[in-house]
């Protein structure tokens, strides 16, 4: 799979792109991921991407232009399955959308920064706006690593223990059960006896339990 | 407001904190982020900060003498408001959170990895949880890089133009009108006459009635 991210700050995404498994999905080269300076695209002298918004008002809008170049250069090298912008306006991501987005090929994912970007923009090239959340952030670089390393971690092949991501939260329906490691007891506080008994069934019951217990706790709206 | 962000994969956060909003409310002095190798305060020969789950199943889980020892450092050395933990289980991080966050002083964020991390870490020193949405994700960094954003950009001073931060999506309960810039007609796609216009006031009600049509269209809970 292969992603295409088009922003005005790229070496913001450098350190995300260069550890843990989304590098090691680009060195099994299952992942391609190439981050695009808009401003390359920039046609004014000054090179500049955004300008005033019409109508007034604070802050600055990116231009169409420099988008519409990066995105027209990429699309005539390869075909796209989807141009998707992030913002706040967007539908919200969950593992739906992201077991969905990780059986597409080729990607383009724009970041938008400053007030806004040209609704042009949207209009004319946008195919799927995604938010990661209702929140407001600088800017779209950090969303769009979200979306990547959603993504990245479900094609076949990139986490090296499978069922491991199976058994993450959400990709269940349910929350995670108590996880506990060594030591059985660090200054008093016990790891729960029945992961120590060897009763695996009765061990998986017990998981089972607390995943709906907490479940039901914390996220009742995923058990409707 | 300081943040001590706790993580297996320091590096990986470089760049996201070394730009844009992050670096300039850094540079003032009204931000300080400091993330700490969690793999320095490993205790055994091998430098290990995980090991295999008690009662079985895929994945390691991270031990909890590394964190301890690492928050009870932090801890000898200052008061903090928050230790939070950043999981799929906890509660959704919103811009009511984020504005909560940042009247804070002194927070730590715990980035898990792996398969999860001892529970007792959690029980003891942990006292928020927040999720940045209902996906999975290789572990806490991206999710402590995009709650360090949220705040960070809500604490007085740090935008240059304050205006812009309160017109945004969700601080304002609307989704952002949509926006334009120069030029006014780009390969006959143009703006909105009433943008061109110059009536403020008209601009005003037509940016408030394309902001609710917005919402209602695209997140009708947000009305509620």
């Amino acid at each position: 799979m292969r992603f295409d991210i088009i922003s005005v700050l790229p070496d913001l995404l450098t350190s995300p792109f260069a550890h843990s498994i989304l590098l090691r999905a680009q060195k099994k080269g299952v992942a391609e991921i190439v981050v695009h300076n808009l401003r390359d695209y920039a046609t004014n002298k000054q090179k500049s991407v955004d300008d005033y918004p019409y109508g007034g008002g604070s802050g600055m809008i990116m231009s169409i232009e420099p988008f519409a170049l990066c995105i027209e250069k990429l699309k005539s090298e390869r075909d796209y399955d989807e141009v998707i912008f992030m913002s706040p306006d967007g539908e919200t991501l969950n593992q739906t959308i992201a077991n969905q987005l990780s059986t597409l090929k080729n990607v383009i994912i724009l970041c938008g920064h400053y007030k806004g970007i040209d609704q042009r923009i949207r209009d004319i090239f946008v195919t799927r706006e995604i938010s990661i959340g209702d929140y407001v952030l600088s800017g779209g670089e950090l969303p769009a690593a979200v979306v990547v390393d959603a993504v990245v971690r479900l094609i076949p092949g990139v986490l090296n223990d499978e069922t491991s991501a199976l058994s993450d939260s959400f990709q269940g329906e349910l929350l995670d059960a108590p996880n506990y490691t060594r030591p059985a007891d660090w200054r008093g506080h016990t790891v729960p006896d029945i992961l120590l008994s060897g009763h695996q069934a009765k061990i998986n019951e017990w998981r089972h339990d607390e995943a709906l217990k907490r479940t039901q706790e914390r996220r009742p709206d995923l058990l409707e």
